[in-house]
C-alpha cells in the first residue's frame, strides 16, 4: 500500500510561552519544578502577570515532534486544533512552513489558541502551565477517513487523554488505521499524565499501538515500576516497540527479546530541556518509518535530543540534517 | 523638579516574528541585506507564508530601549499603540513585566498590532520587513499632559515621522518637556528613514533635541557626511550630544568641544545583531540619567550592545546587571 504521507500526529496544538525565571518564582506559584499543571483561562492570566518577558514558539509534545520529523525530511501530517487567532495563525504557519499539512481548519469559536507557559529555571529544567484552550474542543468527529488518510504511521500523545473526547478519538484513529496499513505509535507525555490515565492507556497500548516512546518516569508510571530493569522485563512481554528515553544515561529499545542501549551525547550546558524527548521521537520514528535498525534509529533521536536541549525552545532549528551517524 | 520617571518612550510598538534565512531567501523577496522595508498587510501575509518557522519575541527599536534600560534598573514609561489582540497582549505584558508604565490602553478597532518580521542570515544580519498596523493609529491626540508626564528624559525614535501624525505629535512632545524640565532624544532608527525625514529631522535636532543616538550611517545621512571625521566636526557645531555607534568599531560620543571614544568589545560570534544599537541606546541613556560620565555611559552601552549581539532578539535577558565598569 502507498501511504499518503509518512507520519500524521494526532495531538494538542500549543504555542509556547518561554520565561527564564527563579526557583522562588516555582514556590510562589506553588508548581513542582519539572511538572506540567493544566490550568484554566483564568489561571493562565495570573501566571501571565506574575511572569517577565517572555519568547513564544510553537510548541505541543507531539507537535514538536511532528515539526522535527518534518525538519528532518520526513513527509508528515497533523490533526490538532487552534482557533483562527494569531496565535493559531503562528502554529499553522509554523507547521505549514515546514511542509507539514494541517487537516483541520482553525475553530471560528470558542476558547482561545492553547498555550503553554514553559518557566525555565538556570539548571535548564522546565515547569509547564498549560491552558488548553481551543485543544479541549478537539472532537471525535475531527477524527474521519477524510481527515486521517492513510499515514505509514500515527503518532498520538498521552495528553490527547485530557480531552473529554480524547480517548473515544484516539481509539477511532487506531481502528481507521488499522484499516489502513497504518502503524500506531503513543507517546506517554508525562507521568502525571500516565498516572491519570493508566488504565486506559494500558488497554490502548495492548490494543493498539505498535509503538511507544516514553521517558522512564513515565514507563514506571505505566508499568507500575520502578527500576529501569524490571521495566525492560515487563516491556519485553508487551510484544510492541518501546523506546525508553533516559536523560543523560542516554537510551533503550525494547521489542521482545530485542534490547538495544544507546548512550546519551554529552553536553557542556543544558540550555533548556524543553522538548528533548520530542525531538528524540523526532529522530527514531524517521529512522524507523525509513526501516533503519533500532541502533540507527536510537541515534537519530539521541542526535535530535543532544541538538535541542543546547537551544531556547523545544523545536530543532530548520535545516538539521541527519548524517546518518551519531 | 521631582520626574515621574527617568525615561518615557514613544515609539512603534512592534512585535518580532524571527526566523533563520538563507541568502537567496532575500534574493526572493528582493530585500537588500540589513535594510527596513516598511511593508502593507497583504505582504506581511505573503513573506510570513513564505519564511519558515520563526520566534515572536516583544521588539521595536526604542521599545526595545526602554525595556533593556527597565532592565538595568531605570524607571520607565510608554506610549505606543498596540491593538487588543494576543500580539499586542504579549507586547503590553513584556513591558509591564519590567515594571514599564504604559501610558495608553490598546486600541479595540482598527489594524492589528504590528509586526516586524526579521530575517536572520548566518552573518548574524537581520534584513527587516515591518508592517505598521496599530502603530500607524497613534495619534497627535495620544500626547497629552496626562499622558507624557514629567518623565527626566522622553526617547523618540525617527520611525515615528512614518506615522501620518508623527512629526506633529514629536513636536506636541518636545513642547510639553519644554514646560516640564525633560530633556529628549531622538534615535534617528535607520539610515532610509533618516533620508525620508531628512530636513524634518533636521529641524527637529536643531530645535528640540538634547541628545541624538544613532548609527554611522544614520548620522552621515542626516549631516550629510561620508566619513566619520567629518561627521564629528559637524556635530560639535549643534551644541547637542551626539551618541553614535560604529560595530566593531565601537563608539563616539560628541558635544560641542567634547569627544569620547569607546571601543567595541570583540566577541567569538555575532548570533543575531538585531537590537545591537538599541541595547547601546538603553546603556548610554540609563548612565545618562544617573549622571555617569560620557565615558562611562559609552561602556554601559557598550556592555548592553555586546550582550544582545549574543543571543537571538533585540531585548536583553532580564536581570542583567551593570557593574558599573565594562
Amino acid at each position: 500500500m502507498t501511504h499518503s504521507v509518512q507520519l500524521l500526529g494526532i495531538s494538542n496544538a500549543i504555542v509556547d510561552v518561554l520565561v527564564h525565571v527563579d526557583q522562588a518564582f516555582l514556590d510562589t506559584i506553588g508548581a513542582p519544578p519539572g511538572s506540567m499543571t493544566l490550568i484554566d483561562e483564568k489561571q493562565a492570566r495570573d501566571i501571565y502577570s506574575k511572569m517577565g518577558p517572555a519568547t513564544e514558539m510553537s510548541g505541543g509534545s507531539v507537535a514538536n515532534t511532528v515539526a522535527g520529523f518534518a525538519n528532518l525530511g520526513g513527509s508528515a501530517a497533523y490533526i490538532g486544533k487552534v482557533r483562527n487567532d494569531q496565535l493559531g495563525d503562528i502554529f499553522n504557519h509554523d507547521m505549514n512552513s515546514l511542509g507539514v499539512n494541517i487537516r483541520l481548519p482553525a475553530a471560528t469559536s470558542g476558547p482561545p489558541t492553547a498555550r503553554s507557559h514553559i518557566l525555565i529555571t538556570e539548571d535548564g529544567q522546565r515547569t509547564m502551565q498549560t491552558y488548553l484552550g481551543a485543544c479541549l474542543e478537539l472532537a471525535l468527529a475531527d477524527i474521519t477517513e477524510a481527515t486521517v488518510g492513510n499515514p505509514q504511521l500515527i503518532l498520538l500523545e498521552g495528553y490527547v487523554w485530557d480531552i473529554a473526547e480524547g480517548p473515544a478519538l484516539a481509539r477511532k484513529a487506531a481502528e481507521i488505521a488499522r484499516g489502513n496499513g497504518t502503524s500506531v505509535s503513543l507517546s506517554l507525555s508525562d507521568s502525571f499524565c500516565v498516572q491519570r490515565h493508566r488504565d486506559s492507556f494500558e488497554d490502548f497500548v495492548r490494543n493498539d499501538v505498535d509503538i511507544v516512546v516514553a521517558d522512564e518516569d513515565e514507563i514506571h508510571a505505566l508499568l507500575d515500576t520502578d527500576n529501569i530493569d524490571d521495566a525492560i522485563a515487563k516491556c519485553r512481554s508487551y510484544g510492541k516497540v518501546f523506546a525508553i528515553t533516559r536523560s543523560e544515561k542516554g537510551s533503550v529499545i525494547v521489542e521482545g527479546d530485542t534490547c538495544v542501549e544507546q548512550a546519551a551525547t554529552p553536553v557542556a550546558k543544558v540550555v533548556d530541556s524543553t522538548g528533548a524527548g520530542d525531538a528524540y521521537s523526532a529522530g527514531f520514528l524517521f529512522g524507523w518509518v525509513n526501516g533503519k535498525t533500532f541502533s540507527e534509529c536510537a541515534q537519530y533521536g539521541t542526535f535530535c535530543a543532544t541538538k535541542v536541549i543546547q537551544q531556547l525552545g523545544a523545536r530543532i532549528e530548520k535545516g538539521l540534517l541527519l548524517s546518518g551517524s551519531n
